[in-house]
């Protein structure tokens, strides 16, 4: 299974994102390790997560219909943000993955969601800080945390992530808003 | 009426408190010519916007619970949030205030909200933006943005207070999240 989506992601990606791609898929799997997350679903999901990637707006739409997606501004805006929702298909379509969780963490990878799963979790920081990933203001201290406290470490990539989205002046997805909110509600119900 | 609430004021704010309320009203008044808003509605919004601010944290939540405004959980967290909610209940009750959009604008000025009128972002942008606020990054561009384009100052304003609010990681208010995606889908209408 794994070489054959190494040679359909070496057809379908461009070479960097193609370098990107096996980059996620080390540290998905490093944090795997750490977390006790299923090591084979963790390099399933990290493989496929961004197959779509170069997918045309009309057939991410298509697909994001096809798999009862909901459609808010965002997406309508910049359908690109739905690659993770095509791949989820092309992974279950092309590929026969019916396991839900790692369905999800196709889908829910670019924007999170409220009470993500670990290897959800895993997939969203692999994808933000991967070793080869271009260097941004507080990646570091996403890397240092995503191996000791994953949830402080969400926090921290979705506030980076909002906080660039606002900076570029797009709309905000209201999953990311929820998953950022869900994880500090915790974080203060721990604290009291 | 206005000395009658000038001197409720004194008694209730602390004199930086008032000091701010009163920078408040010569923003607000000053917008309200720009923009054509009615000036003593401007003017009555901003000396009554703060009246609630040294209130309890249990008179602030009874108060949002008299006006059947919905309490999630940042306003659990944080009861102060809601000292315009309580500050609109003092106008109605003790001053006879029924203008609802005076009441509106002391209820969103914390948090703003999707389709805000035109006063209630004069309010939401003198309270941000006053002479005597403490400077912070971007203040001066709302300063500019505020007299010459109003819904790019509040895009501006609700970005840095949503940017702020996430760098102390509290929670993010619905309403703040929406009233920025409402603004920004304007403007991606008028570009499109």
């Amino acid at each position: 299974m794994k070489n054959k989506i190494l040679i359909e992601l070496q057809k379908r990606l461009k070479p960097s994102r193609y370098q990107h791609t096996l980059g996620v898929c080390e540290t998905a799997m490093q944090l795997a390790k750490i977390h006790g997350v299923d090591l084979e679903k963790a390099e399933l999901a990290a493989l496929l997560h961004d197959i779509a990637k170069h997918e045309s707006d009309d057939k991410m739409l298509q697909a994001a219909k096809e798999m009862h997606f909901p459609l808010e501004e965002a997406y309508l805006e910049t359908p690109n943000l739905l690659h993770g929702v095509m791949s989820a298909k092309i992974a279950k379509d092309e590929f026969g993955i019916d396991d839900e969780d790692i369905l999800n963490s196709l889908i829910y990878h670019t924007a999170g969601r409220e009470n993500m799963s670990l290897l959800e979790k895993i997939i969203y920081l692999a994808d933000i800080a991967e070793p080869g990933r271009k260097f941004f203001s507080g990646i570091e201290e996403i890397r240092h945390a995503m191996s000791n406290n994953i949830n402080r470490a969400m926090i921290l990539a979705l506030r980076s992530s909002m906080t660039y989205v606002m900076q570029q002046e797009k709309l905000l997805i209201k999953d990311t808003v929820k998953a950022y909110n869900s994880l500090i509600a915790e974080e203060l119900q721990k604290g009291t």
